[in-house]
């Protein structure tokens, strides 16, 4: 009996710009640098799943792995997600940010147990991952 | 002391289609959707072995995980995974169960307990990983 | 008055197998290699149109122009090149005469005059383009 | 004597939008469908100059093609490029006016007749192109 | 409280060869190939620090992540690895002493725990990573 | 009758530098940058047939075009092109050299008037090209 891993990949286009209300624009400008300023990405939200390869021969169905993560995209795919996305109001969007918001809403859609690990690739040099540890990002 | 990975990756171009003879028409189409038809892919292989790095500055010798990963490639590059290759006769050709296949090949054809994880990538969207427990997968 | 080119690529995966009905199996071997066992790819397909950049900053209507090639896209995405398109029945499925074919295809449904490139990139390591002459191909 | 191209590509993530002040909401989002809302990309700007390679094996020094895009990148990368670019005031951001803009920046840094070619990517799925003609874009 | 991984990426391109001083001409040529030969790659430098996400909503500062890399590419971009870089004179430059290398010097450069992961990648065929394991590598 | 394009890539790692020795080594350097230190790139060899598509489907036998690339692949694989590699003694390693010397070995082993163009790409962000005009680069 095989443990298997299944990871899709989507990708979306928004915009974002990282400043935390809790600060001041000075402080902000030091911890975020250039991305205090409005700016955009081609982002892609991986997401994986593990499990029993069953007798039709897969870990689980790819569609529905799929439905769950199309959700996450039809809300912030083009869109700017530090403005307009009402799942991310509050969050300053940074990749970590990011990543554990759209864990919880991808867990949410599935069987309880099977998603272990959702990733956010903001450009070919920055990447940010959770894994799952039994307790909610 | 390091504990080291390699990993390889070797490309083949394979047909396949996702059709259970156990299942009907209708039920294959509902379980495998478009993928029932005949159609293919450019496939990534790949293989990773871990171990100590020796004196002379490797994991285990490339060339060896190489020729275990191409004696896979020979018997299904430019074939139809589900028509054509004795190896996976009966077996649905999905993502998890070609992993699943190369990876007990690939198993065989190395020193006992190197290998830890192989991959097959269908698409720039799809991946299937399989990574060793201590039991065949 | 800027001349521009706008190239829009959209993906499909489909089996296909080089034979020439006209040839004998040994002419076969010998001209198209490993190309005679069904095989499959994921294609990429590259359409380019040019034209003078106008008040709303744009050479044509983008969504004209993937509307047209996703009309060739849903004929072909997940079949078998060589058997189950009819739009390519008797026609050997080398990546030449698929350009060909699509290009026509693409170029009837677009205003006259527009379309100027067509690629279909079978592997990262083969690419087939026809340009526009004047003729159609 | 060789007559050479050689293209340089540098890349900067941004934010737009597609809002021509010129329509009315509805005619925007007619025309431009979701781009009519913020989002953004990791852009690709591709620069191509032409010549005789000289005595030292150069079309031209390439330090200075890089120099004359690098401008054009510290004005555009990390901001919104429809409300914080001078540059671009008053100009709806599709790809072909920005690559229209960006020629004319480029062709200015560079001795006159060697900028031949400039292309922004705006996706892996969409590229925008000017070719000079002997008129300004 | 999420455990986050952040992973950057960034290139140098290096010349190299394999041969060890303690083996024969012969004995270096079947141990390393065609790798005996002066060659060289563009290579991509990954490292991932893991962490709880900060109110900032960072595991940690990335230009800190960023600036430790950047000390190694400084070392090692456009160098020959085998004969200029000092830090790797007596060493085999296998991608497996490059990653165990380059592992300590970043590691030397964060605070202490935070980084878990180097990989170098050869090509897009040959991957080496080292995975922290609590003991140096 | 179409005319058609087949470009196929081959892929090799060599190691270069720049190096004029009819220049003092203070004008390398201005001139040539880091590039004046051994160090290396896995390059991609591109080339491109033109033709009229024949009754077999093909602009003329690609295992003929591949093994015309492959007789280049052969003199610089895993080779110090500045110093290893005959067919390339005396010459500075620019790009635009490589590709001028790489164009006339492919175009001698053709059937005249097939190569319509060679490109040399150093890296994902240098990418030289020379296209036939009737005389030889």
């Amino acid at each position: 009996m095989a443990t298997m891993e299944l990871t899709k990949v989507l990708r979306f286009s928004a915009a974002h710009r990282l400043m935390s209300p809790a600060l001041s624009r000075v402080e902000n400008r030091r911890l975020y640098g250039a991305c205090v300023r409005g700016h955009g990405h081609n982002y892609a939200l991986e997401a994986t799943v593990r499990g029993v390869v069953d007798a039709d021969g897969m870990v689980m169905d790819a569609a529905a792995l799929e439905q769950a993560m199309q959700t996450v995209v039809d809300l912030v795919d083009h869109r700017d997600l530090s403005r307009d996305v009402p799942a991310l109001a509050g969050t300053v969007t940074t990749g970590e940010n990011l990543v554990a918001t759209f864990y919880r809403m991808i867990d949410r859609a599935l069987p309880p147990g099977r998603l272990v690990r959702v990733a956010v690739v903001e450009t070919e040099n920055n990447r940010f991952e959770y894994e799952a540890t039994g307790e909610a990002p």
